[in-house]
Order: C-alpha cells, then sequence, then structure tokens
C-alpha cells in the first residue's frame, strides 16, 4: 500500500448529491493511515493545474461540516468543464499536473464527474503508463443524466427522479384544478439520454396510474403528427393532461426540436426549449390551452428534497472509491451492479474507465411501452426503489443549510 | 345559533395551503352540533350554480384522509375564475344560487379565495341585504400572492415563500461552480404585489448575506439601465449572479417588461416572461453569460416542502371561520393581526368584507432597501416568521401522498 497525500476534486454540472460522495470519500480517506493529506482541488482539474489546494482535514475534522456536507447540494469544491487537449498543449499540461503531484506527494486522485471527467482520467491513465508515474487514478461517477455505463444508476440520478416526480405530481394537482380542457407541456434535462424524462412515470395517482400522461424520450423520434394522435387519445377519458418531454427530443431526421421553428398564428417564430415548441405546436393545431415549464436547473440541485438511497449509495461509492485505490486499483471507476429485480440490492465493485469513458447509456428499448409515450413495467421497476426514503435535513431559519468553501479559503 | 347545513368551496389559483384551510373548516364544522351535512361545492361558485355538492362528511370522517387533506396541494374541490356579472344576466345566477341553498338547507357558506372570491362574497351578502335571506357569508383567505388587505400575511404564501427562497439557495449554489462571471435571472409569480420576490431575500449564506443579489418588484418601476449600474456594482465584488424578477416588473411608462420587445444581436424578438426579457438585455449589454429560470406553477403547489407555520396557520383560519359564522357573523373575511414585531404570535378575527374585496395589498416602501433592489431588515424581519417549520408528510413509494377528489364520486 502506498503511502502519501490525495487530492478530491468534482467536475460537470452539480448535482445534490455530489456532495454526499465526496463526504464518502473524505471521511475513508480520513480514517486510512495510507492517506496522509486529504487536498480538494478547486474547479475540478484546474484546480491541481493552478495549485488551486484546499486542505479538506482543517475543514473536515469537525463532524458538524463533514454532515453538513452531506446534504448540501451543488459542488463544495466548485466544478469545471475542462478538456484536456491532445498535442504538445496538452503534453505541457499533463506535465504540469504530473509535476503537481510529485510537488504534494500526491498518491492518490479522485475524480467526481461524468463522461467527460472520466475522459480526463483515461487520459492521466494513459500518460503515466507512458511516462511513469505511481498515482491511483480513480472516477467517482456522478450525474443526474444516469448516462455512464457500467453502472447500474448514478449517484445524483435518484434525488433528481424523485424532485422530479414529486413536482410532475404537484404540476398534475395543478393543473387539474379547473373545469377546462388543459395541457402542461414539462421540458426535464437529457440530450441524448432520456432517463430523466422516463422517472416522471414514478408520479401516479392513489390508483397507480401515471400522471404524465405522455412522455417522449430523445431515444425515439419526436413525431408531432403522432403527438396530436395520443394527445386525443388521452383526451377520451380525461380533460387535463401532463405532457413531459426530454429537452433533447430530436425529429426522424435528427433534428432538435427546440431548434425548431414553429410559427404562431401572427408569423412570428417561437424561441424557447423543446416544451415551448411543444406548447406553440398543440396551441396552434388543437386550439388547446397549454403552458411549458421548464424544471430547468432546480431538478439538479433540489437539495430540499432528497432520495435517502441516493444519498447512502453516494457516500457509500466515496467510500469504496477510496477502497480500491488502497487495493492498488487504478484507470477504474467505482461501479455497481444490481443483485436482484425484486429485492433491491447494489454490488460496488470497480470497472476499467476504457470501457466507460465517452461512452453513453440512454434508455433500452423494453423501459418504454410499445407506444413509446411512457414507461413499461419493467422501467418502473428500474426506478421505484432509487427514490425511496427520506433524509432528514439540518435547517437553519426554516431553510436547509449549507457549507460553503468560501467560508474557509 | 342557526341550526342548517354548510357548503364549503374553493376559488382562484390553487395553493400548498389551500386544502389545510379546507380541513380546518372541515373539522370545526364535524364537531358543530348547528351544523348538520357539510357539502363541497366542485370548482368554487359553479359547484353551487350546478348543484355539483358532495358530502364531505362520507369522504373526511375517516381522520386518515383528514390527515392527508391537510398536506395535499392545490385545490381539492376543484377552482374557478367566475364572476358573476351584474344587471339582468347576474340577477339570474344570484336566484339560481339562492335557490340551491335553500334546496339543500345551506345556513352557512365558506369561500376559501383571493380577491375575486371575496368579491363574490361582497355580492352575495348584498344580494342578501337586499332580498332576505339567512345565510352565513364567510370569506376565508388563501392567495400565494398575499396581496390581501386587513391581513398580515395569506395563508399560501408562507410555504411558497419558503419554496422560493430554498430554491433561490440551491440555484445560488448551482451557479456558483464554474469559476466565471455568469448571472442567473430569475422570475417568479405576482403581477402588481411583489411579495413572493422579495421572499427570495430569505435565501441567505452563512453570513446572512442575501443570495438574490438583486431583486425588482412590480411596486418600482423597472430601468433597464439602474439594472445594468446595479449589476456593475455587485459585480464589483462577486463573479456569479442571482437576479430575482417579480413576472409584473414594469418599466417607468407602466409598460410590462414581459412584453417589451428585445431583439437579439440576429434581429430576432425575443419572447417569453419578464426574466426572458431581462436575459436578452443582459447578455446584449453585458456579454454576461446569462440564463432565466421561471419558477412558474411550480412556486404555488410545492407540497413536498410546506412551511408548518403556513400549514397549521392556514388550518386554524379555516376553524375561525366557522366560530365567526356561529357567532353570527356574515359579510366578513377572517383576518390577522401580527401581535408584536419581535415576538411573533397572531390573533386571529374578522373584517367586513367590504374594506378587502377588490382590493389589493402591494409591498410598503419600507420593505425595501434604498436602492429598491432588495429587502430591507424591515422587510426581512416580517417574512422571516412565515417560513418557520417543517411538516412530516405522508408519503408513499418515496412520494408524498395525496388525496384525490375522483376517487370519491
Amino acid at each position: 500500500m502506498k503511502i502519501g497525500n490525495c487530492v478530491i476534486a468534482q467536475s460537470g454540472g452539480p448535482t445534490a448529491a455530489i456532495n454526499a460522495t465526496l463526504a464518502g470519500v473524505y471521511s475513508a480517506a480520513a480514517r486510512n493511515f495510507a492517506i496522509g493529506k486529504i487536498y480538494g482541488g478547486q474547479n475540478g482539474i484546474e484546480g491541481i493545474l493552478n495549485e488551486k489546494l484546499v486542505n479538506l482535514g482543517e475543514i473536515f475534522d469537525k463532524k458538524e461540516n463533514l454532515k453538513l456536507l452531506k446534504t448540501t447540494p451543488s459542488s463544495f469544491l466548485g466544478s469545471c468543464r475542462y478538456k484536456i487537449k491532445s498535442g504538445d498543449e496538452g503534453k505541457a499540461v499533463f506535465e504540469k499536473i504530473f509535476d503537481v503531484f510529485t510537488k504534494y506527494n500526491i498518491k492518490y486522485f479522485f475524480y467526481i464527474g461524468g463522461n467527460d471527467s472520466m475522459d480526463t482520467i483515461l487520459q492521466l491513465e494513459q500518460y503515466q503508463r507512458k511516462n511513469g508515474g505511481d498515482v491511483s487514478f480513480i472516477g467517482v461517477p456522478k450525474t443526474i443524466d444516469n448516462d455512464l455505463t457500467c453502472i447500474d444508476h448514478t449517484p445524483g440520478f435518484g434525488s433528481a427522479a424523485k424532485y422530479i416526480a414529486a413536482s410532475i405530481k404537484e404540476i398534475a394537482a395543478d393543473t387539474a384544478v379547473y373545469d377546462m380542457d388543459s395541457i402542461v407541456v414539462v421540458e426535464v434535462m437529457g440530450r441524448n439520454a432520456g432517463w430523466l424524462a422516463l422517472s416522471a412515470s414514478l408520479a401516479q395517482d392513489s390508483k397507480g396510474k401515471c400522471l404524465a400522461d405522455l412522455i417522449y424520450l430523445p431515444e425515439n423520434s419526436f413525431d408531432f403528427e403522432k403527438l396530436i394522435k395520443d394527445i386525443k387519445s388521452v383526451m377520451e377519458t380525461k380533460r387535463q393532461l401532463v405532457i413531459v418531454v426530454s429537452e433533447g427530443i430530436k425529429t426522424a431526421d435528427g433534428k432538435m426540436v427546440a431548434e425548431s421553428s414553429v410559427k404562431d398564428s401572427f408569423g412570428h417564430g417561437q424561441l424557447g426549449g423543446a416544451a415551448k415548441v411543444v406548447e406553440a405546436f398543440i396551441k396552434e393545431n388543437l386550439g388547446i390551452k397549454t403552458r411549458s415549464v421548464e424544471l430547468n436547473v432546480l431538478q439538479r440541485c433540489a437539495g430540499h428534497f432528497l432520495s435517502a438511497r441516493d444519498i447512502n449509495e453516494s457516500y457509500m461509492i466515496g467510500e469504496s472509491a477510496v477502497a480500491a485505490a488502497l487495493d492498488g486499483k487504478t484507470g477504474v471507476m467505482v461501479t455497481t451492479k444490481r443483485a436482484a429485480e425484486e429485492f433491491y440490492g447494489l454490488n460496488i465493485d470497480v470497472t476499467d474507465i476504457n470501457l466507460i469513458a465517452n461512452k453513453e447509456k440512454t434508455v433500452p428499448e423494453n423501459f418504454m411501452n410499445s407506444e413509446k409515450n411512457g414507461a413499461s413495467e419493467h422501467g418502473l421497476r428500474y426506478l421505484k426503489p432509487l427514490i425511496q426514503g427520506e433524509i432528514e435535513l439540518p435547517m437553519e431559519s426554516g431553510l436547509p443549510k449549507h457549507i460553503y468553501l468560501k467560508d474557509f479559503i
């Protein structure tokens, strides 16, 4: 087992669970004698490059702070969208990063992030294999998009799914109050993978009927004529509809719906996201009162309504990253497999980063119904366990209490 | 004390607390021997007109259902935007309503709603005074807009304010992660009264600094040049800004900002709400990465994150409506006064509906700072008590459990 210091950094879009993972990595590292100082890199890999390193021990030896971190949404250490370039420019960057590793005696590097971050881990691992070095590079997954391969579901997805499902339930209740035909189109995140839109299917009424009447994912081509047919079909038995669309829905020609130019009756082009375009199309073609709601960044940082399973798993995955590193692993990401479909249980392991970086897991066909406008039973069975349980939040003046890096640097 | 039946109806936009008030009216009526049957009118006054009356005793004699009602958002009985017309058309409507009252032996009418609903109470009271009758007409306040007069704050406002403040806290955390200049413009509801936008000031960091850096209300004219000045001033010490605007902000000429036609650099007109217009203006004039978030209907029905004080007060105000009716009052709305600014306490009373109907309470000048771009200490002291406390929600499959009228009719 190597003796040395470690650095943890966070990258990509923030989530409500990424700090729970940071807390997991920190606490496993802190209780291990092989690891000395635990540094946090500010703003992802940029923090290593610019030597913006924070001594996390000074913050999190206080149990109270570590507890706060677990339920603070967004990235405590800040984030970046930095991609290491190839060629000479990239070479200089790698050299600088490894110089910093040497200078600070870093033997373990934990990178909490999504697809792009796993590419960084892959590149660092490849560079080291070619040029020598003894740093363990461990990818620690996070993304609300749930689009990483080799993992049952990604940390952060469960809390986002829970927030979305609760919001859809509330939007459905809100739109049902007037005795008139009406439609709400809700846009959720997901450019290529429709996991978040699919999670809207978890919003059900007392009889188990899905409150998102129609759900459209980017995995299937979006057909405006089919939409009208679907709406008419639902409206045979129901006057107020909720339609959920992924931001990335595309028509058969591969064109993003969000970029479509639907003209209203005055000839004005409608700008905005997919929901705005769908809203305008429905108004124009069916004349039904329609409004659109974009869940926007709220869905990725809703720390006030967390899935306990997601937060606890995210923490455990952080701990497992440290165990893997101390076990001599490098160039891997922590991954999970579901033990059985009937009785939920999660097996944690690691997988070669080559199988993960730059790959994307979309929603399988059998997770959707045959009409491709909602979840199948199979899809629902997959989703349901992920939103279970509530976390008792530390509160202050009626609001969830957060912890801020700026208070310590 | 009159012996007879009562009818309760809900009107106007839904809120997260309007059903808590319904639960309060129901339970006070149910334990009182003077009141026989307790009817619910479906879709507000329209339910009376169309004799769509539900026997609420059959639903809520089950304690479990009444408990669910208290935390179910939106209007359990449905709503309407119906206004009784004047002249002959109105006369026929009044006659029909009073016929229904006679037919069902209604002696007490409780109308839970906002401004328009109080106008209905006023008109019914006036009609009865002129034409005879012995029905007690009691207005029971609700509105997230907090714009009713003669009341310290309206039921529903506290929960909406709590949701908005928590969301602003999360949006601020979300936007702070990248090491670059950026602005988020958040639009909240409020056409003429800026109470909801003001409540964004409750989102504070660990040092008590407001996380909504700039807040603009419809009470003050919105000046685009002043906005630029304000942004530059905040950006002297901070790189990521959160700006909150009421949907109803207007320029000095009285024109809604939402209706402004700001053209982007391609000459395209930007459509959408106030936040979209402000977003486009900032991008065009400062070239800073800007996005807008519209909280939309989410803010009025966020039953997953309630203010315990709001829900409990809403329930008590419902109970007080029954007490007032049995005390012989009619043509009144239940109102409240804050006992003292330092130690929060609420005195409940009733006020003549003439003083309330068709009036609007906007944010007083001294609730805002001198720059008119944030709350004053006085404003914060007013807001803080209203978002205190959490409610333990009945959960089902990881989501808040709701009760639906359609399951009983």
